[in-house]
């Protein structure tokens, strides 16, 4: 095998999830493409170096800062959802269903990983709230043991800076029969269960 | 999200096997490395346009004319194996079975897909024979209904030309016990028993 196909192989199985195998196999399937195809890839990869930049307000990854949410005028900039990873702010986005801006941890808390307050973006959301920006903080955290001590920790540090802190609901989800909910989300859809 | 991140999935999706959920996975791990992995894959994946180059002998990628093997001096030039594809090359480097040199037809005969003779490197090998480079063709194209049909047209088109004509053995590959080999493998393996 020439050198710049083991070398090209060898970058792409670099990708999560993707093994030497199926880094041979996306090789030959280049080589196979017009040669415009690889360049165009190649571009696609780079403009994630290039093109992109963090939001100095909100933490999360974007083609410009401020970015897009944080510079709309017409979203709720006292309403912060605060979310783990910039994955989950294009999640809530395709839900639809908050009108407020974000804020990106980059991650939770995990004393097993070594990670604490201090690796995360928590000085950032202290900084917003400092300046008086932030009316509630819409904890939305990952539903496992990490999400929920940083959803704890930011409660207790932000709840006597007078700011609200609420944690997205989570239950048996919308469309999923009881029979077939997994066990946790049954406990927590019991513990949050509301009046009628 | 963003348009470099827009535009980096759709590139990453082009991949065969990769669906836009798996290029969204990869593009934001990409985000999260530092920042000279982007730069690396994106550099692996041009050297595949920059660096590649077929070989005029074999018509093999290659990264240098003539390839590797072409330029061995210890390779028996007038045992040629003769194969679809330049990762089959790879795979009978691989198994160390194969001591000469290598045609790749790039593709073969599928008059349903509208590829006939032309459209493969057969020109080139006929230019190889009428050199009096080639003594014995391995024929190694697949063995499904257009590998069959390759080779069935190649040994046609060699033979009257003095050159020995052979086909890669099929029949049921080695650890396969009897019981579970597929129909076609016994079938060949039948057809081609050998006298001990």
């Amino acid at each position: 095998m020439s050198d710049p196909l083991r070398h090209a192989i060898g970058q792409l199985a670099r990708f999560p999830g993707i093994g030497e195998r199926t880094a041979t196999r996306l090789a030959y399937w280049l080589l196979r493409q017009p040669p415009d195809v690889a360049e165009e890839i190649a571009a696609g990869v780079l403009a994630l170096r290039t093109g992109m930049t963090r939001c100095s307000t909100c933490c999360n990854v974007a083609g410009s800062d401020p970015c897009p949410i944080c510079a709309a005028p017409d979203r709720d900039a006292g309403l912060v959802c605060v979310v783990e990873r910039p994955q989950d702010v294009a999640a809530i986005e395709a839900s639809g269903g908050h009108r407020g801006r974000y804020h990106v941890l980059d991650g939770a808390v995990s004393p097993l990983d070594g990670v604490g307050p201090d690796d995360l973006r928590v000085r950032e959301l202290l900084a917003r709230v400092q300046r008086g920006e932030v009316r509630e903080a819409v904890l939305a955290t990952d539903p496992d043991v990490e999400g929920d001590a940083t959803a704890l920790y930011l409660a207790a540090l932000l709840k006597p800076l007078g700011v609200r802190v609420t944690r997205l609901a989570h239950g048996i989800s919308v469309g999923t029969e009881i029979e077939y909910a997994d066990k946790s989300s049954v406990v927590r859809a019991l513990e949050n269960r509301r009046e009628l």
